[in-house]
């Protein structure tokens, strides 16, 4: 089910720029009873990420009315996307884009586990993330890197794989973002050169500072995963995630998953 | 005017890959009297493109159809597209994926030159491109680092940006390729980490080796352009394009622009 710039329709026009050139922005977000979890922050990084693209980016009053058409009243996950429109072909963008807003509804994940936090089992990847200053920490449609990193493994019983750029250093999982913990202190990977800087992201590090908890964006390597107290992942869509294996390595829970978890729904 | 998947269309279903993450390649070439200009060479980089993506190309003999049909007889320019099709939601590729292939039809360009040589005039882009070797080479869909390079200026009397890779070679124009003359030896920069091998590149290289002329696939520094003989960008659409001004560097004619795009046609 999805909705073209307010119609309900499935289509996208092939001369679209999204499909051309992956020239726009998405969100992927929680609805509960048909309202949107997290809305401002949503909102404000879907701004926030247009603008990076210079792309005028819809009222939130718009799309709030678009999701809760489409929800219409239910829990699921909706998608929102904005592209740069058509125009003629080329790579220059339209200096008056019609910016085309897409938002599709999909019912929960199979075997939701809602609020609550999940042990995981993930693996590192092979392929390493290309650094780009002018796109790092943007939502947006050219997810290539990511798509190649998913296919390195099929076995159903690893959830995740986390990428390191091609520094070495450790950026994410392929859907979201890092969180360890060493002697005390938290710590999630700089991304002023590649990655996704996300919503759950955010929240948890708003979190943080409301509570007085200092948290370092840093350069994180993988020896520093390994030695880590624990280790999470986060995204809107699945909430706190404790890595309770990687590779052949196992973490006890420690609670911390737990803690951010809670800090994630509760902050303001 | 398009197809898609065979049937005339303007639509592409919202949740294709091609849309939600660039999932999937292109080309861009000339059509004559309907026909595919360079065919062979198309084909097999379409090819090569799907596969090192792991993503089933269709067969040549549907793509020509497909493209006779829509030309109907007609000069201009198609455009190829495919995609890795719909799916559940996530980055994980569908084992069986289902390709979307796209066929467009559009008019030849404003001011078309033809197979004349143009004289261009070029700037160096800002933007830096990102070094990924999984996707270099490959004219994936993944392009908005050319987006924004292409929006780094307005001026109509600059027809297209150099671009220089995070280490500072350079390593293409925005839509095509390039080459330089220094000391009577050509020169084209390695693609080995980012950039596109177009058509074009692949024609002259192939076109130099039958003359017997070395070809050095090199790394190239901004003041090798500035200091060669001649600087040419190309690409299947334009052909060989001669570099007559850099910034405030001008170039005179030298022949080399005429010969490449001499080889450019009429090699096999």
């Amino acid at each position: 089910m999805s909705l073209v710039n307010g119609i309900p329709s499935d289509c996208l026009p092939v001369e679209d720029r999204g499909l051309a050139y992956g020239d726009g922005v998405f969100r992927t977000l929680r609805v509960q009873g048909g309202q949107p979890v997290w809305w401002r922050d949503h909102y404000a990084k879907l701004a926030r990420d247009a603008a990076a693209l210079n792309l005028p980016c819809p009222q939130a009053a718009i799309l709030l009315d678009e999701i809760s058409i489409l929800a219409a009243g239910r829990d699921g996950v909706v998608k929102l996307v904005l592209t740069r429109g058509g125009g003629p072909r080329g790579y220059a963008p339209p200096s008056d884009p019609q910016v085309t807003r897409i938002v599709l509804f999909s019912p929960p994940p199979d075997n939701d586990p809602g609020q609550r936090v999940e042990d995981i089992t993930v693996r590192w990847c092979t392929l390493r993330l290309g650094r780009q200053p002018r796109l790092a920490g943007i939502k947006h449609l050219n997810r290539l890197e990511n798509v190649l990193a998913r296919a390195e493994w099929h076995d159903p019983a690893v959830h995740e794989g986390l990428l390191c750029d091609d520094t070495g250093a450790v950026i994410s999982g392929i859907m979201g973002n890092l969180f360890i913990v060493s002697q005390g202190a938290l710590m999630t990977p700089d991304l002023a050169q590649c990655g996704v800087a996300g919503v759950a992201r955010t929240r948890i590090l708003r979190a943080a500072g409301e509570w007085g908890m200092t948290v370092r964006m840093t350069r994180i390597e993988p020896q520093d995963v390994q030695s880590a107290d624990a280790v999470m992942l986060c995204n809107s869509v699945q909430g706190v995630r404790r890595v309770a294996r990687l590779e052949a390595q196992t973490w006890p829970s420690s609670g911390w998953a737990d803690t951010l978890n809670t800090w994630l729904y509760e902050v303001d």
